[in-house]
């Protein structure tokens, strides 16, 4: 337990902060404690913070803000540390306000479809608590058994069964938001369908905690489909796989997920800890989901069995049971982590393309990777052609971590290129501050940091994410993509 | 044809502007021929424009913003004009920026479901240009088949359909905008599922014409479903029928629309232009439309029935054919307008409630119309508790506009006190500016002038509208508003 029952410190701010909060045991900044804040899922680039404060109620929040803001501290929120792309890292010292204390869920309104949750409350907690009641919460990043609610709010996280349902701004209907200066606002409680004034809730929703921090979250909880069946279906070839894909969704079938892995991605599974008995000699395999009423699910079972065919399917089944269904996706959503059992280190990207440019992309990143030499694994949404190239590494090996990048931005760049963007669920962070340059004007991108300038006139907060400023951070950004800008 | 050869005037802004716009066939400037730019579908309050110009692309719709900002003339868009808050009504004598002549279909995408559009482009003529290979474009105002899709982009607007589908912003992937200082700037073309930087896409989607004009729109469209059946169900008291609805989507069903209409409202549209015999003397109907895979209709629409006869319902029947489905739908889409042949003048409000709060929210109109002596007809989105009472009176009567307000003011008052709030589709515009206050604190109004602000800066586009702001609109405000926020 890190936490000292008396502030030692000669840092006055630290000093004033813990009293602020309620004393040692809601405030870290020995050095030691503040080594696990030095990054989050994005672990390329480290920095410690100044302290990490842990308030529990928003007038706590308000209260650091405050005094961060007079005092011209920079600040930034944390969840559970999850994200992808660096959100959460430091990179000015920052004191970070970490929400995992703020961990209620405060209420449930069945009748109406809505629960209120605190930032810290955990994803798949929300699921579990209603699930006897038959509803669940849709959005599901693979990492909501830690991720909180309110880094996905931050970050407008997506899941796997995003393509039917959405990701998180589809799902928000009220934020309270402590604004950097202090000032406690509620923005779109009611928002259905459509509040009146500026959509500050679709604004904030995805704002990687540069706008505001959020204190409450009104979610919309959804009914338990009736029913659902999953199909595993493998293929010789990639493009067959790509094209059953197109095929699937042009036959009018939206699945509540639509998955797909390649080849590498395949031997990492199944040398990780859910392995499933994949075949290994398979170039493509399509994890797909349909749910909705009992009586439409058979139909199209038979018409997704049928396109698989008519694109040459080595082999298709269906799920047997709920216990061969969620090995089927803890094998998937562990895909991430289980690249660790092929590679020594690995870079996720997360680039979005128009669907029918499938099979062509996927053929660019191979190029890619023939070309730099790193293997590419990808595992990814198919259905919403929001793909994950899993770049593998070793970081040991010099000038491996700058080829890595170069070759994630390569990446992020085809998907540009043909009409695409730079991120489907991840986020910019500070690893794609650069890449914005792909898909945004100057102009586009002035338009964002100046509503960015209205929240956030000090740029305190979270300062140095999401836009390729120049400036306080411009020597990380040199060191991080000198190769990938060249 | 109002349209000159030749500008004749004194004012050298017109001037100017006509050479800008192509010459006299594109400007109109004589007081006869403003008179049709007076105001919108909201016909309460009138004033002038100062001119109306027609672009027939982005540039030259940059090149009039320029002149417009650069010599400090106010100025607005305008599509079809069937805006049902005022928001195409100049208040500053603005130059009229009407997008009417930009109204081509720019492509079709049916592999990635996507249209590109001008924003003069008429709602309807887009599902009827996709319809014969199978796909629509789902947001469907009642005016449709003449507002423009550039229209129900500024407003965010609904429609009967948008329970299951969602409001336009759901259906909107990118915009090409020209802000008020007549930069062109593109944002969100590949905003699938969640694109990088903040969601500019959703803040302009509903800005109600205050922070820029969208010139060219890109729309998703969705395959038709394969199968649709509607229910038309008679009740004899109104609770019933609330409680019906909540039945319905407690059963897990999500019908892809849900409306119900009052005593009163039923007896406008029978003795409007689409008659279809619905007995005179029910409390309510609903009309329930279901739509997916043929396989899960059926199933729907018996549990339907039964939730109908498990509250009383006295007669529920299945359309027999397109014909009688049409039948229904003509009825009811003409609603608004219906309640002219039973009362001079109407006022249409617009709030939304928490569904469970249907059977008390209605109860409560019914005491207002009560105690003012105007009747009160309603016609709405049950689904998703998007009330529209419509206020009839008669303007010729001294006071009665002004008793109208009154009692529009104080139904949105009651939505806002059950949690709801003041506008589901039809926007703020002027007539609901100081109604704003029902839901917004003033740091919650000031987050968004200040958005309002970075776009904006000399407030020449649109000004007066959607925000409780003092200044030169306050004699109209108070005016019009007396009454209601006494």
């Amino acid at each position: 337990m890190p936490f000292k029952k008396e502030v030692k410190t000669r840092d006055r701010h630290v000093k004033n902060l813990a009293q602020i909060v309620g004393g040692a045991q809601s405030i870290l900044y020995h050095k030691e404690d503040l080594l696990a804040y030095d990054c989050d899922g994005f672990t390329i680039h480290k920095h410690l913070p100044r302290a990490v404060v842990f308030p529990k109620t928003t007038q706590d929040v308000a209260a650091i803000v405050k005094y961060c803001s007079e005092n011209k501290l920079p600040f930034l929120a944390r969840g559970a540390g999850t994200g992808l792309s660096g959100g959460a890292i430091p990179l000015n010292d920052e004191v970070i306000i970490s929400l995992v204390r703020m961990k209620r869920l405060l209420s449930v309104d069945l009748e109406n479809r809505r629960a209120v949750v605190e930032p810290g409350f955990v994803n798949l907690k929300l699921t579990n608590s209603i699930s006897d009641k038959g509803y669940y919460y849709a959005p599901d990043p693979s990492s909501q058994y830690c991720c909180t609610i309110g880094g996905n709010v931050a970050e407008n996280a997506g899941g796997a069964h995003c393509l039917k349902y959405g990701v998180t701004t589809n799902h928000i209907l009220g934020l309270e938001i402590v604004l950097p200066n202090g000032d406690i606002i509620e923005i779109g409680e009611n928002g259905i369908p459509d509040s009146p004034g500026y959509d500050l809730l679709g604004l904030l929703t995805g704002s990687e905690g540069t706008l505001g921090i959020v204190t409450k979250i009104t979610v919309r909880i959804l009914k338990n489909p009736e029913a659902k069946q999953t199909v595993l279906a493998y293929f010789d070839k990639v493009s067959d796989g790509s094209q059953a894909v197109s095929d699937i969704i042009s036959a009018g079938i939206v699945p509540a997920a639509l998955e797909m892995m390649d080849k590498t991605a395949i031997k990492g599974v199944e040398a990780a800890a859910f392995p499933v008995g994949h075949p290994k000699d398979i170039d493509a395999l399509l994890l797909i989901e349909v749910d909705g009423i009992s009586a439409g699910i058979e139909e199209q079972i038979n018409q997704i069995l049928e396109v698989c065919k008519n694109r040459n399917v080595r082999e298709v089944k269906v799920a047997q049971d709920e216990k061969e269904r969620a090995s089927w996706w803890a094998n998937r959503k562990t895909g991430f982590g289980a690249m660790g059992a092929i590679s020594p280190d690995y870079l996720v990207q997360d680039g979005v393309i128009p669907r029918s440019k499938l099979p062509e992309v996927l053929q660019k990143i191979n190029k890619i990777s023939e070309e730099s030499g790193l293997r590419i694994a990808n595992i990814f949404h198919a259905g919403d052609g929001n793909l994950h190239p899993l770049v593998l590494f070793d970081a040991r090996i010099p000038g491996q971590t700058e080829m890595a990048l170069k070759v994630g931005s390569a990446c992020l760049q085809v998907c540009a290129e043909v009409g695409g963007t730079i991120t489907g669920e991840h986020g910019v962070g500070i690893e794609k501050r650069e890449e914005m340059r792909f898909v945004f004007t100057d102009e586009e991108i002035k338009a964002q940091t100046d509503i960015r300038e209205v929240f956030n006139p000090d740029n305190l907060l979270n300062a140095g994410k999401l836009f390729p400023t120049p400036g306080r951070c411009a020597e990380i950004k040199n060191e991080m993509k000198a190769a990938a800008t060249s």
